[in-house]
């Protein structure tokens, strides 16, 4: 297992750490070595996953909890760091904002660019900078693939990763000869906590697990953040790409998505996630 | 020509209508019908566009002079309506930060997001809003073909904009069942007012003007902003498509963007863009 402690500094910082992808990520890092501050809005969940990775992998583990969308975000993670340098950092949370968008609260459109946009533009800024400065660290910018065309009912939540994709992809550009790594990670749909609360409470198809009985087809089982995060580190052991898919099959549906005229597209997605309420 | 004010609403409204695209939208909007609300920060080039729509076309126009970044947008917004309804609205205003990204003071990403996301968001949500509930209305968001990818230079810009990309083309999916049409605009280099400052203050190419002598293979002339709308109002002026670009050019040159691998893309257009400051 190559040692991250040495390639990018003592400690990673996960936002969005406390479950799902975020863990996942987490895990794989202290597993590479890094000590770990986990950064969510909830404590009980934080702390958990924070005994899970000090029991399983022996490293250092702190947790900060705190609203991403408050504008004091730097503020609050720094002084949660306590003067500890950030080498490494994930940007996993994420707002899910659900709904036909003229029939939403702006409230939570708001709160879908404060915690998909803003809040990741400070941490990248902030973070981005000081690893510039000090030649060296590494930043995943987690994204997903209804990035690629405007979606029915998750619309400023795809456009809100449009957003963070692009940022991972330009970062890993212009901080490179810097050498800072960075790269976006696409994520589909994964079988975190939150796409199992979410499927409970719009009834969709996994509301009965995983692998329902009565899965449509073209309808894919959901990857687990384990397999995602393991593909993630596959890549980030070696060279840097700007781009990776946390499930390899997503390279080809991604070019499906992106190849296809928009007008045929943005209706065939609609129909297809329609799928998951039949 | 098609009856705008029939078909959508006596009152247009044209954010960053004061100049380039957006007045040459307004001046499509004006030939189809419609009064012209345009809103902008400067008072004096809206007054001068007010003036040229009012001779050249004969509507009723007025201007809005405001922040877009500002939280009580749609609140001045509605106050220089006085009432009158807004039939379509064209958001073309942008931000426009410059530099690779850590380099920049985090308020021009703030202000990117303030303008380019969050009072788009905010103007889209609400008169959707009310144009679903009158079941007339039309919608067009500017985005821009660095949308695309990544960009060196143009980083929290391109991210932007691929967020309002987005946007429009969710809305044309979501909003035509309600008799509402709205689309994304996708532009390229156009030979706008603030591409030439900008074009100056790089010390670019284009700073000799828009065809300058030493043009570099591969760098096109940028397009006129009137022939841009022209091609927007071919396509809007019979059935909507969720995506129209203003250079027919473009749509191969989109599909090349994203049909190629990110991290052969992403140095290109780095490349190609730096092939401007030659």
């Amino acid at each position: 297992m190559i040692d991250y402690a040495a390639r990018y500094g003592k400690w990673a910082l996960v936002l969005g750490g406390s479950e799902g992808i975020g863990r996942a990520i987490a895990m794989e890092l202290a597993a590479r070595g890094m000590n770990l501050a986990l950064a969510a809005r909830k404590p009980e969940p934080l702390a958990a996953t924070a005994g899970l990775i000090e029991r399983t992998h022996g490293v250092r583990t702190r947790t900060i909890a705190l609203d991403l969308g408050a504008d004091d975000v730097i503020a609050g993670i720094e002084a949660g760091m306590e003067g500890e340098e950030v080498g490494f950092v994930a940007y996993v949370a994420a707002a899910e904002p659900f709904g036909e968008f003229v029939d939403q609260d702006l409230d939570a459109h708001l709160n879908n660019i404060a915690v998909n946009i803003t809040a990741l533009t400070r941490v990248a800024h902030h973070f981005g900078g000081k690893m510039k400065a000090r030649g060296r660290g590494g930043i995943v910018i987690c994204s997903s693939l209804s990035a690629g065309v405007g979606q029915h009912l998750w619309l400023s939540y795809g456009a809100a990763k449009a957003y963070g994709m692009l940022l991972g992809e330009g970062l890993w550009f212009e901080l490179k000869r810097h050498g800072v790594d960075a790269c976006t990670l696409m994520v589909s749909t994964t079988w975190t906590e939150s796409f199992q609360r979410l499927a409970k409470k719009l009834g969709t198809v996994f509301a009965e697990g995983r692998t329902p009985p009565n899965l449509p087809p073209g309808v894919p089982i959901p990857q687990l953040p384990e397999d995602g995060a393991r593909n993630l580190f596959a890549m980030t052991d070696g060279e840097w790409k700007p781009v990776v898919f946390a499930n390899p099959d997503d390279v080809a549906a991604w070019q499906y998505l992106v190849g296809t005229p928009r007008e045929e597209m943005v209706p065939a997605a609609a129909e297809w996630f329609g799928k998951w309420f039949a």
